[in-house]
């Protein structure tokens, strides 16, 4: 047994009585492949013809469109256009060394505050996402409501809440998304789904997320497992997303009931896995990004059939390499 | 529940009876991703100088080396170099319709048999490859000792033999692969690792590999749940590998103890999972490409840590876009 000290999930070693051969009363899921990698297509878009990319001091941060390149060349001299082997055949760079981070992520702050002055952009939300390769070691921050302006990564956490009860069928928590939020409202989500801005740990992160959303003890959110991420770069009328999300797995009692706190969220639902799925297969129900989420915890317990058509393509169309 | 009829795995719907929360007595392996991240980078070359596309009916289904391309340019007038924007700059084409799979399948035997009396390979196997995109639709097929020169895909299946004791720890049943294989000889391997023929079904090719590699009884096969791929694209020696593993999860009785049928495996060994974990990240104890499995296995069953360095780099490193 391995024991960590210092982690902020897992405090407590679990040693917890296990029968010796665990099977679920679930089946895979009949004619998935196929039908849901419309998903994976919906979410990555064969090329990128309507983006440049971005560089800032020498390495690619983001995509822009012509559009909004020529709005930030107007806006600042440093912003430059060359001729680049991009799907556009020009690059937007930003000829410009900042001293620390903090001086670039104010000189970005000052930029996008006269784009809103121009009209560019509704609003900022006072929220940063990390800027460059590193969630851990930006180049600088930039506002969360400018990310997909400037085609940046951002990062986001999603939490598949399931029950499995004493007969060993699985049920998974849904969010029904309230009908007022900005972003696809009144649709499906996991149980508990965020973006993880920067200067918070991910752990840090799930656990307000977590109570904030569904009321979730933090004794049961530290038994989350992080069990990987899924990968998209959609292109939107608010610019391209080149996003990464961290997937949990939380099983939960079945005396559990989440109750939200934030007003995002209509109600919650307990599906059965199967009625997950098919709704993945047959609607567009839930949140775009919600669909791949999912499409990743079927396969992670078995729930695919490896001998349908596309199996292979919808199992890798879960993680583009991002631009 | 779903029950699926027709399907050759999974014919009996399993209802047993489970605990209502299940937690195993593991925690996340300590300082694992940065250093386990050297069994991508190995797999997988950043950049793909040495070899060229190799065109086949319009369609790319492989990468050769130049000294290769000379030699096929040498033997039959149809294969033309043509510049191309590959690394290398040309591309291989193949300038014949070939009027069905097995007349395409029927010249690539020809050619290969003179390949081997001129000395460019040592042998054939007999098992055959399929060339294209597609594995269930395939246009031509090419011995399998000669898929690494023609750089063309190869098929693996990889099972995760598995057994949780009464107390919730977690154990893995590993092979110590027989000094006299050709390929990795005396190195740790799955339970059951082997390549996908064409035209014979992955449940068909599991169920016939777990016998001779393990004695798994066909009923304890079918419980194996199909948890999704990993991907590579290595340059060898050989030519180039740019595979496909479908990867499988088998939690086995603790009575159940494996032997081999067919001389492959020296020995089986149960090692904590811990153990398994730290002989991957530590060691290079383990044939290349199971590393890449492991690594998928201890991710899906949340052992890795979120809060690591190259965590996400890791998690996408399993699933490289192939060329």
């Amino acid at each position: 047994m391995i024991v960590v000290s210092g982690s902020s999930r897992h405090t407590l070693p679990l040693v917890i009585k296990l029968p010796p051969l665990l099977s679920l009363s679930v089946m895979p899921i009949p004619n998935f492949a196929a039908s849901a990698y419309r998903h994976i297509e919906r979410l990555n878009p064969s090329r990128l013809n309507d983006f440049m990319p971005l560089y800032l001091q020498q390495q690619p941060v983001g995509w822009v469109t012509p559009q909004f390149a020529t709005e930030l060349c107007r806006q600042r001299e440093v912003f430059q256009l060359r001729t680049a082997r991009s799907p556009y055949g020009h690059a937007l760079w930003l000829e410009e060394d900042f001293a620390t981070p903090t001086a670039l992520t104010h000189w970005l702050d000052q930029l996008n505050s006269e784009l809103i002055d121009a009209g560019l952009f509704s609003h900022t939300t006072g929220e940063y996402y990390p800027l460059g390769p590193r969630r851990s070691l930006p180049v600088g921050l930039i506002d969360r409501a400018c990310v997909a302006r400037y085609g940046i990564r951002s990062y986001g956490q999603h939490l598949n809440g399931y029950v499995i009860d004493d007969s060993g069928n699985m049920s998974m928590w849904i969010a029904k998304r309230d009908n007022n939020r900005f972003h696809e409202p009144g649709k499906l989500d996991q149980l508990v789904a965020g973006g993880v801005p920067a200067q918070i740990s991910l752990a840090q992160n799930l656990l307000k997320e977590s109570q904030e959303e569904a009321s979730i003890p933090a004794e049961l959110v530290r038994q989350a497992k992080a069990v990987g991420t899924i990968s998209y770069c959609a292109a939107t009328e608010g610019g391209l997303k080149p996003d990464l999300i961290f997937n949990y797995d939380l099983q939960l009692p079945q005396h559990f009931t989440p109750h939200n706190n934030d007003g995002e969220v209509e109600r919650f639902m307990l599906l059965p896995i199967a009625e997950v799925a098919e709704r993945v297969r047959d609607t567009d129900q839930f949140k775009h990004n919600c669909n791949l989420v999912i499409i990743d915890f079927l396969l992670r317990h078995g729930l695919l059939s490896d001998e349908e058509e596309l199996y292979p393509e919808l199992v890798s169309g879960l993680h583009p390499a991002l631009p």
